[in-house]
């Protein structure tokens, strides 16, 4: 096969080019280049300096995209109240969060344990020789191993942290002569990759060095695949739940009633331990919430979402992650899933809003950091799922959409409170707003 | 369980409050209340028009969050070559994106198809009635059902999109009583959820008064649990792949040669299909291309994760969304999975920098979108299994970094060569590259 490339835009050195440059070029590939220059350029904060460190997050960057910064108010978790810092470009994720909030805080709260905070790292190789000698020289290895990465350790091992253990894989029924050295760890509150992926690679200097027998560098019956952390840490997991009587739900459904409403509620939440289709969208709107945390504390919240869907794979079947019960008239309803966040180290301090957010939260550690964000996922969760059973979701989202489209035509206040009043009775979409905005201006 | 709330910073009325009343107590709960309400202030945009409609994406919001947009040059995608903007927290992605694009664009480019495009959308319901019954009406039901919505899909129609689809699925199996309608969804350039909610609410409606069989709004048999989108879509699919013959990766590893690499490479690809920890994080590699393109387009993240990741575990078992192959001489890698996205609706043309993305992309319609990010997605795991299985990842992070701070300090190819050399056998800083830059431009 051969593609003969004749576009223009291949070009060469980019990287290297200096941020002015970049943005020209981009700028220049747009209708107007000026004026969409001057747009990318109304998005730089007005401090060079601290332009500059957002600047080099990333690498080729020529603006700041910007997400607005909510705050959810009235989180009530193991009895201290939290003002929640969230972002998200998904309109109405804020206002559920605090609906539930607010309901919760005159319930007792949300609950929220550490099952445990443990990380895991892999070195995955080949190993030729004997399984049983393999075996039989695993304490001593995992001896050298441990020596290897105490000039690593030793800095987290003041913090509390370190290396927990090193296990030896035999995974040859998958592939053969494949084997893992599996290792498990202890970061504190920083999410650690960095830590655990240096001490990773040390390990893998130092297991064909020792398997070589000889202090040669290789041995002929060992390669290193690669080393690194896994996202899937169960081990390193949260536990978050609500409880109330019956009588609390009294207020959520008049026709329902706190019976009916309990009831459908929690086959609501039955069918996402039993479904797929609704399992995904389940867990979608509990990661909502808990994105929107790791977003404004300067996580990374692809780690986060990784390790919460394969966990909720583990037992053959992609599930939700809640479960609700009904003890006598208590109802209780249980988020569990693995969670790997940091409060130091990352952009957590270097963000000055991610800053913000944890000086917002009391400067939490990652544990307590990680109880909040499963509260608000819970939050999000609970409020779609009351939204579910009882209006459905359309009404909600629409009067927030419609404020959206309203800003897209350049509404005055005047006309938003006018197109607020006319679509409670009326659909909203993008036409339909367009052709009520016409028509009340030419009255005008 | 009874906890006395203490705590005054449980606040009544918070959302009704004015965003200049909600920055000032926000501020006034961190240390140096007006130095934070200017740090605060200082994210907003000049432009007060503009700010609004940032301000009203979400609830609550008292500023933006800013995270860098970045540039991926040289995507060559099924023969034309795109510019990808970017938005990620995380350094390494945009330059890891970039440094495959490269290659690639030299060896074929990115070859994408577009499996199917159908989204799913379910009513869960409960029906105490006779199973024979409902499934002899369905035929009947099914025509009212589609009636019923037909003010709600003319314009979708007239798109090229619409109903596809209405099926009944009996769940009673797993739940006393419970049914589904599962619908399907052709929503052509929208990522469609409102479209698909407010048909299925519909439907919602349609149900119990057509079940009832009396022109009641409710049937005594009949309670709808939920009426829901899907965010796990199978059969809106996108599969991407690049191939090359061997000799194409004789420059990758001077040691592996072309051959050991591709060898260790399926290794490292082989592994993630087989073992969970290493699928997750291999999948997590893949989202960080993916979900830094939704950022950019406007397009929402949880929505593609929670999709692509349950279709992951769809075999039983979680495992990577990629799979190589050597053919002959013929290296062949693959990225396939679900991902609903869209180019109109939502933020996508309200948000001024995901409308510029879009115009960027060359205003793609959601298939070519979704042939871009997967595009990305490969590419960034491409980058990081090269890496992975033969400097390991953490030389390159730092490289990656050096180079940012030499660009920082605008080092000439020259400075950046010693450079390079200089911190192969040295610790990366800010200050202690910024210290052998004085001392080697002092030596010239």
């Amino acid at each position: 096969m051969s593609i003969t490339i004749t576009d223009s835009r291949l070009i060469a050195g980019f990287s290297r080019l200096g941020k002015q440059e970049k943005l020209e070029i981009i700028a220049g590939l747009l209708n107007d280049p000026a004026k969409k220059e001057a747009l990318l350029r109304s998005f730089f904060h007005e401090d060079a300096t601290l332009q500059r460190k957002f600047d080099e997050f990333s690498e080729n960057t020529i603006s700041n995209f910007y997400f607005p910064y909510g705050i959810a108010p009235n989180f009530l978790i193991n009895g201290q109240v939290y003002m929640v810092p969230m972002v998200i470009e998904e309109s109405s994720v804020v206002a559920a969060a605090s609906k539930s909030a607010k309901f919760w805080s005159e319930h007792g709260g949300f609950h929220a344990e550490i099952v445990n905070n443990l990380k895991v790292g892999q070195v995955h190789f080949i190993w030729k020789g004997s399984r049983d000698v393999l075996y039989g020289i695993f304490p001593e290895l995992r001896s050298s191993l441990l020596q290897s990465t105490r000039h690593l350790t030793a800095n987290m091992e003041r913090r509390g942290g370190g290396i927990r253990d090193v296990e030896l894989v035999d995974m040859t029924a998958e592939m053969p002569h494949y084997y893992q050295l599996k290792a498990t760890f202890d970061t504190v509150d920083s999410m650690g990759a960095n830590f655990i992926n240096s001490c990773l690679e040390e390990f893998a200097r130092t297991l064909p060095e020792f398997l070589s027998g000889e202090g040669e560098r290789e041995s002929p019956d060992c390669q290193v695949i690669m080393s690194i952390l896994s996202n899937y840490s169960p081990d390193c997991r949260v536990r978050c739940w609500v409880e109330a009587p019956l009588e609390a739900f009294a207020g959520m459904d008049d026709r329902l009633g706190a019976k009916g409403f309990v009831e459908k509620f929690m086959r609501a939440a039955r069918i996402a331990e039993i479904d797929i289709h609704r399992a995904a969208t389940h867990n979608k709107g509990i990661f909502n919430g808990i994105d929107a945390v790791a977003l404004a504390t300067g996580n990374d919240f692809r780690a986060i979402e990784a390790g919460g869907h394969a966990w909720a794979s583990r037992e053959g079947k992609y599930r939700s992650l809640t479960h609700a019960e009904l003890n006598g008239d208590q109802f209780r309803y249980t988020l569990e899933l693995p969670m790997a966040l940091g409060t130091v180290g990352g952009l957590t301090r270097l963000h000055p809003l991610a800053d913000l957010s944890l000086e917002l939260l009391g400067d939490p550690g990652a544990e307590e950091l990680m109880m909040i964000a499963a509260a608000v996922g819970l939050a999000n969760n609970f409020s779609a799922l009351r939204s579910l059973v009882t209006k459905g979701i359309q009404l909600g989202h629409m009067k927030m959409h419609l404020l959206n489209i309203l800003n897209h035509y350049d509404a005055t206040d005047e006309e938003k409170v006018a197109a607020v009043e006319h679509f409670k009775t009326n659909k909203v979409s993008f036409s339909a707003v367009s052709s009520y905005l016409a028509s009340y201006r030419a009255l005008k």
